[in-house]
């Protein structure tokens, strides 16, 4: 990395505080040769691994996890009208083996439906195989024409969690939505991130879906970021590929699906609600390290003081936390600066006097420092990352809270959307209203039957032509 | 999975063994409608999981993990010409995303030296930077012409690690080279799968490498299956793509490089050495479930049997065991048949008997049976599981000791060959005794500079010319 880059830009001044924050903390780069792929760097790359450990132990619960194929044969992939119609524009197809021009064309999958579902067509038989509950974590690939953005706006999506279940009942699949919820509800609760969850409108839902619930993010400069998404698949699919099975009477039903995303989107999140104008903050549930111990030497006490830095890294170590001792020959100043870009989320620092007190100084990058007994440092660590969570929780609630206005005309509707809010308006529901909103604001309907703690006013007149509505999140989304 | 689908081949005829045990063991499923792509059945995957996690473990001491694009555009690919004689056949090539030609045409990796390397060099700039030791767990592809098989031959290659190493002298990649071979032998020791480690003749080398170092192992048949590779890629790639970096007098020099990658070739060679006529045995280091719990319920006890199995599930658990108690409604006949086709290490019979003994029956899926006391039986797995581990691997290395055999003439290496020896013969690494010994027999040279406790005459008379000549490996290969 370049250590004469100067400073990190606000972030008052998102997009560029983005940019500069994903290489300096050394998350992804953004160099390699073709539009729309990154790389990730091995710190960034230890993030992703705890945050979807997270997401695979709540997945483990009652979900197995699979594998499926990447490449999907043309005529799979061209099985469901409405699924195809949703993705034709951005697959990528492979047509070539070597030198060879393949017999059937194989599409990168863009999503994991129509690999998946003709393997279901031959598992499930009888309403004893049901419900099934599979996910898989892997790369998906959508041949972007939009501005592309690492974690956001991809070629590659390198981690795509799906989930795909089978249900024997449009109801129980129907319950299988309302519990993807709770997960992720939970999941990014680990993550303090706050969500808004909403159903999209209609034209805004899954290709071959009945409904999309949709998980938002406001991101730091107020656009929202689908962080999130369950669908009630109903029977589009099933009728598609031949999915039945034998009920108790021995007749042969349809069966009912749902699935449901995360992506390194949620990743980008992380990133944006919580970093700061000095770098990252990683709640320490999903900190590659969440401490990092730097000695301060002065003068003759140097062994005595990496000795007791060391047995202190040890100590909590042998306790399960992730902490490295910070050894470089470089300025403590300069150590602290490399640890706080970096978004470590508790800094203990130790020296000869501190040593002499038996004693640590715990700073953390939420703010605030706390002396604490070398003695009984592994119970106070918990204590100290626990206050580090509830400062990002409460903070990242604050922003949420802070951009979300109830907004009741067209006029101001416009302008709190350009001063970077996100809207609750109340609307009918009907096309053409929505369409008048959109167009009006150059922002998008994101969904009804919000579900937010902020959101509280559920009926009113439509802010378009009068008639009772319902409250509707409008925003200018990513 | 059908019930009636007949008993399992016998082991002895291997390929038909093979074939059935994927799909019986719920591993792998084959009707994925594309060649040479399979599908991972749940209880597959979390043999994988284990397996990789192990890996994982090992490589974490000092290598990172990191995650580099799939596609990589022609010009990159095209770069070092070795590198693309070697794998041009088998590139696949996306040529178009959506409907639109793309400019430049995208190969799927068919290994990632040329999507790493020209981040390497915008990474790498002074010796302090070295030694750089990444790895990353992906997906590959080969369009394979030959014959495929789940595991063995795939097009997708789900599962493969591949670690890149940057060294500032050839000397130390050289010894990066040991480490390697040290942390595979390492990593097949845990699986108890007894490797052969050789240097493979020059025409079988990897694509711009300087040389090769091959792990194999000896698959039941008496084939041998490539589990792993080791290269010193010298400075091949780093001429290629400009990877220097400023030495101490501040000149800059060419950095030296390494790479190696072990596959799901690693699982199929787990399942093939270990299984037997009734399935399969892991060992219990990777088994998805290390003990099956079958409560025995005879007449009135039921329900003291079953609270007995649930609070033995709930101490094996609470001690980190991966156990399951099978409470399905089957005889307990029909459970043991179907964990042991699993490959279960270890089941655990509770009846009122044992019960009434304070005892618990642990039968051995190596066999043999055990009564333990339930009081201990915390402290009794671990020796148990041991006892388990240590049988796989005895009858691993046995059958890898009978199935080896020194050699002196050509005449009978064929016919060992033919009765599913590998050969060890002495050879003058003379290009034309090679091919005289591979046309001879229809079997390959694996390698030279052969490490193996099984192999002791290093040096004798070249097989086919008699001048001096080293051990040499012979045989037939996936």
């Amino acid at each position: 990395m370049d250590d004469d880059a100067g400073a990190l830009p606000s972030k008052e001044d998102f997009s560029a505080w983005y940019n500069d924050i994903l290489w300096r903390a050394e998350i992804m780069d953004v160099r390699y040769p073709v539009k729309g792929l990154y790389v990730w760097y091995a710190y960034g790359f230890a993030i992703r691994k705890y945050v979807y450990q997270r997401l695979r132990d709540l997945l483990d619960r009652d979900h197995q996890e699979t594998l499926f194929p990447l490449l999907i044969p043309e005529q799979e992939f061209m099985k469901e009208a409405e699924h195809i119609k949703g993705f034709e524009d951005e697959v990528y197809w492979v047509t070539h083996g070597g030198k060879t021009p393949l017999d059937v064309k194989l599409a990168l999958r863009p999503t994991s439906e129509t690999a998946i579902y003709p393997m279901y067509a031959l598992w499930i038989r009888s309403h004893a195989d049901l419900p099934i509950k599979y996910y898989q974590i892997v790369n998906t690939f959508r041949y972007e024409t939009k501005q592309t953005r690492p974690l956001i706006r991809l070629r590659e999506i390198t981690s795509f969690k799906e989930a795909h279940t089978v249900h024997a009942t449009w109801e129980e699949a129907n319950e299988q939505v309302e519990e993807a919820i709770r997960l992720y509800r939970e999941f990014y609760d680990g993550l303090c991130i706050p969500i808004l969850v909403s159903k999209r409108p209609d034209w805004d839902k899954f290709p071959g879906a009945d409904f999309t619930i949709a998980v938002d993010a406001i991101m730091p400069n107020g656009k929202t970021l689908q962080i999130g998404t369950v669908h009630h698949l109903g029977d589009h699919f099933s009728r598609t590929f031949n999915i039945t099975y034998e009920d108790k009477n021995g007749e042969q039903k349809l069966a009912q699906q749902t699935c449901y995303g995360i992506s390194e989107r949620s990743i980008a999140a992380l990133i944006s609600i919580h970093g700061d104008d000095k770098g990252l903050i990683f709640p320490p549930a999903v900190a590659a390290l969440q401490a990092v111990i730097v000695p301060i030497m002065i003068g003759k006490r140097h062994e005595d003081v990496m000795a007791a830095a060391q047995q202190l890294t040890n100590d909590l170590t042998a306790k399960g936390f992730r902490v490295k001792l910070d050894t470089r020959d470089m300025r403590p100043g300069a150590k602290y600066y490399w640890w706080e870009i970096r978004g470590v989320p508790l800094r203990l620092e130790l020296g000869p006097r501190d040593l002499d007190a038996g004693k640590v100084m715990a700073v953390k990058r939420t703010g605030g420092k706390d002396s604490i007994c070398l003695a009984t440092v592994t119970e106070d660590m918990t204590r100290i990352l626990g206050e580090v969570t509830d400062a990002l929780r409460a903070r990242a609630e604050e922003h949420t809270k802070s951009r979300l206005c109830t907004i009741n005309s067209l006029d101001s509707l416009n302008t709190s959307l350009d001063a970077g809010k996100v809207a609750v308006v109340h609307w009918c529901r009907q096309k053409e209203c929505g369409d008048a909103i959109e167009a009006k604001t150059n922002a998008s309907i994101l969904g009804t039957n919000v579900r937010s703690q902020y959101v509280s006013e559920i009926d009113g007149t439509c802010i378009v032509c009068g008639k009772p509505g319902k409250a509707t999140l409008v925003g200018r989304a990513y």
